[in-house]
């Protein structure tokens, strides 16, 4: 059955009355929540099913604290007091997964691994895909988001992914927001600004 | 009032059931869906709302088949048969714009066009999120997508982006699939694979 628009509650959701949140209501987010997050987010489609996003969720109080430093001051409170905090990051060694991710196409590897830049394109394009997905995934679930770029990325690096090559991407509290601590929205460009048909 | 989960109706919409689709039913997109796509996903969140995507809809037999040896050998019959084809590119100097986007801190630019290395990470890492939120907005007002990295970027630029400083990312057919063109789910990494909580 072919499908239709979703209604307009459900557009309202992910979309047009959504916001970013900065205060939280002391309210935790289940760990079976956070599994059906990634069980939906991980659907979504990457360059060859690559998957390069590997995700942090940042929950008890003292990882929350060895987090701290690395954000940038206007972003510490609202962090300490989300119920979790998600570092999205990358695997710049993402084909190495191929196999299992891509078998109907045994070379696939070689598609992304022949130079560190082809790599790290590809891990950082389809990472912040996934991040997006994972953004409009929490909505879907009904939870609230607040991303935030404002860190220091090496320092998070080296607290969360020593020892491996992931590297991080952005971050991203969620829980559910007190409208309290939501913004006025900013305007957007216009379809005429940011598009054109040919 | 909180928001709760989409129904499960809309969440195997969104992701669950929801797959790369390869041929296309010869139904056309009305250009007022081109416009409702883009005016959704617009509203979804970019660092300092600095929103650098830029978006070209390709649609009229001569924009196809302007663009179709930019793109590998695979992806040119069914980039032709689709009813629209989005090239979503990123603005490098989208900090032009935060003025206009981000009235409350007339300093918004210095945070991003310190050096070009700054510029572009923050443009191809939102302007990737946007690609992600435009994924989702399609498939949220019920079209297939169809989305593609097998194409010279280089040469798209030049084609469509040329005296601009927007550069390509990805391509993304987009209209009313036909299942015969859908291949079989590829697995995805599980929870433990990818995820961690601490």
């Amino acid at each position: 059955m072919p499908n239709t628009a979703l209604d307009q509650a459900a557009l309202s959701q992910l979309f047009l009355d959504a916001h970013t949140h900065n205060a939280w209501q002391n309210k935790p987010i289940p760990e079976a929540l956070l599994h059906q997050l990634y069980d939906l987010l991980r659907m979504a489609p990457t360059s060859a099913n690559c998957s390069p996003a590997r995700i942090v969720f940042v929950q008890s109080q003292a990882s929350k604290e060895k987090l701290m430093p690395a954000l940038m001051e206007g972003n510490r409170a609202k962090t300490m007091a989300a119920p979790a905090t998600a570092i999205i990051g990358y695997d710049l060694h993402f084909y190495d997964q191929l196999g299992k991710l891509f078998p109907n196409a045994p070379d696939a590897a070689s598609w992304f691994n022949k130079d560190e830049q082809t790599a790290f394109t590809n891990a950082f394009r389809n990472g912040s895909l996934q991040g997006g997905y994972l953004l409009l995934a929490a909505r879907a679930l009904g939870l609230d988001c607040g991303p935030m770029s404002g860190f220091d990325n090496k320092q998070v690096d080296e607290l969360f992914f020593a020892g491996t090559n992931v590297k991080s991407n952005f971050i991203c509290n969620l829980g559910y927001g007190d409208p309290k601590g939501v913004y006025p929205r900013n305007p957007r460009l216009s379809f005429d600004e940011a598009c054109r048909i040919v």
